[in-house]
């Protein structure tokens, strides 16, 4: 199967002949409670965590160059299965070299299975033992996503970090739905690792995906099965789907520590400076969310001194810039005035400047994390941090 | 009047003591035929000529940063008063410290009246011999635009370069109406000289705009009286309204000539590589032309090898850049196949590479044409130009 499929290049290892740099690996720098500093090593560099990938949903992150991606600090990116399996289409990207030199990424790219935005997104999905059938929201054509054909697109697209196939519910869900859809994701994993075993390229990792809403002993029984089923890395679906910070912390408290901590942890969808904050305490690595892309385009702004909104008038003669503690020249150089003026006649450039201003703090946000724990100060400096961004300004 | 006004510090010209730079001139460097190469010689830097504007409407040349605006060769940007006068305000952007700073462009700026844009844009307008009433189509409100008033708008946002109210018509237009607003733009262009006379800060210039729509006797009427007047500049309105190319170069064929060599030219509104080309042979000096940005906005590219419209499907497996020959990263460094994907895909990043790759070859054009001229070898250089923007790709 894996010959019929036209790899990219990169994806059969063709580019790279040094060894060393195809494994996959995650590297333990510093601990701080259960927070704590790393590395993740790919064959396309290193990725320091805790990280914040910023979302490129159709193999672009919104209004942004994947130069400005880069300079603000990420080390990677995270592109939808989803979209990219209905336009351009997997095998296409596979054609034309493979979704890093389509959208000139050479760092990382996390994908997602698909599986969670075939829920949103889709129409008429039936999930069955084999996958979900759906038909897409762009034109209507039936597809069938099964956990060997997310691999299989995930290769092709050649993703350094793929996910499992998974069915994710809305919350609240009821107990047995619950069950069911987590036990369900239990089997997919495994045929998801067997797919994976056939199609992926040297250095390219998979990672598991626990569920079970937020219940406490389904979440456990995801864990434990996934755990000893031996995955590189491990994410926690199925949370920022509306269940409240506290539930999503206590859920994370109670599934973190059953995970191996040799293993990169990722808290798929989420979220807020202060979700971050919480979920890096209790010893999350990996975040993606589209708060700071989406966010930009809608005028609001995260900045060292709490949310801004551009479109209030209090800003229409503010000659202050959005942020003077930002290193990132949109929140630096351009006046509120000017941005306020930009989000009121919603100017590209106002959407421009806004996506790229949160994109670059929340890499900032992640730096400064990242230095705390290596200084053993992260508790001290969540407290002070959190207030900070508690402040309202509009 | 202009102590109530609170006109931006560089308007007053307290910025610089500089008299030398204090200067507006026209400088010919070098003519080919009627083709002409000069330097404009204002207070914020000189503009090279032939020029192409890119349009500024609403204090941004949409999706493109100030900085890749001026990396790409532009000297001066045009805004237009209409929009600004009704969002953010004219009052406002002064208190603000001007256009140029509210917008990050230090270089020079050239605003129209907002004459053409009360015909196109605002609703319930009327002409009087006093000036223009319209209502605002943001938000229904009613504004009188008089000679006087855009003359105090434009140095409220400082610009270098101001218009005369003018009353453009739309084609074709009877012979009667066209006589009748082109006299009206002649008393109007008496009244603008008056207010700038009091208004104006050191260096900034007013143009007149000859009018009469394609009747050659109106034409030059409108021309010979404004000469009088001694303005240093000379714009030729009312075209590019749908009379079509061969209208409109046989107007300017007729007017040129009666415009004072040593003042610059400039064409409004006009438009296709083709048009620029044909009309610098006629000796014009200065365009602005919406098409290089609302064209990339809609996925149509310009190359030196002709047309490209992004949406066509030939390109979307086409690893080929956009235009191997343009320096402009957005031309040069992404896929056809990239850029195709973004357009269907209604992404930003599309709408920005196309504007900035379209906004940078206008400028690569002008360039050109300025060292064609130089070397007296226009006519060859503008038919291989020609034949080549002429293939199809699609």
């Amino acid at each position: 199967m894996a010959m019929e499929i036209p790899l990219p290049a990169r994806g059969r290892g063709e580019e790279s002949t040094d060894a060393s740099v195809q494994k996959f690996g995650y590297r333990l720098i510093a601990e701080d409670g259960a927070a704590r500093t790393g590395e993740i090593a790919t064959p396309r560099g290193i990725v320091r965590t805790p990280a914040f990938m910023p979302v490129g949903t159709a193999a672009t992150v919104k209004a942004l160059y994947p130069e400005q991606v880069k300079a603000a600090g990420a080390d990677v990116v995270l592109a939808n299965t989803y979209h990219l399996m209905l336009r351009p289409g997997a095998e296409r990207i596979a054609r034309l070299g493979g979704l890093h030199a389509f959208m000139r990424w050479d760092g990382p790219i996390l994908t997602d299975s698909g599986g969670f935005q075939v829920m949103s997104l889709g129409k008429l999905r039936k999930v069955s033992e084999d996958g979900v059938r759906f038909q897409s929201h762009l034109d209507g054509a039936t597809h069938m996503l099964t956990p060997e054909r997310a691999i299989e697109i995930q290769c092709l697209l050649g993703a350094d970090i793929q996910m499992q196939l998974d069915e994710c519910l809305e919350l609240p869900a009821q107990h047995g739905e619950a069950e069911r859809a987590m036990e369900l994701s239990l089997r997919w994993a495994e045929r998801s690792r067997a797919a994976f075993a056939k199609l992926a390229a040297p250095g390219q990792a998979l990672f598991a995906i626990v569920q079970g809403a937020t219940d406490a002993e389904l979440r456990r029984r995801s864990a434990e099965a996934l755990v000893a089923m031996d995955f590189p890395g491990y994410a926690i679906g199925g949370l920022a789907v509306g269940e409240g910070q506290e539930a999503m912390l206590r859920t994370l408290a109670g599934v973190v520590p059953r995970l191996p901590a040799a293993k990169p942890r990722y808290l798929m969808g989420v979220g807020t400076p202060e979700d971050l904050i919480e979920s890096v305490r209790r010893g999350i690595d990996m975040f993606d969310c589209v708060l700071p892309t989406r966010n930009g385009r809608h005028g609001l702004a995260f900045t060292w001194a709490g949310r801004v909104n551009l479109r209030n008038a209090c800003h229409a003669e503010d000659l202050a810039p959005l942020d003077r503690m930002s290193a990132c020249p949109a929140a630096r150089d351009y006046s509120r005035a000017y941005l306020h003026h930009l989000v009121k006649s919603g100017e590209y450039l106002g959407s421009m400047l806004l996506s790229w201003a949160n994109t670059a703090f929340y890499q900032e946000l992640m730096a400064a994390m990242r230095a705390a724990i290596a200084e053993g100060r992260f508790a001290a400096w969540a407290e002070e941090t959190k207030q900070r961004l508690a402040q309202s300004q509009d």
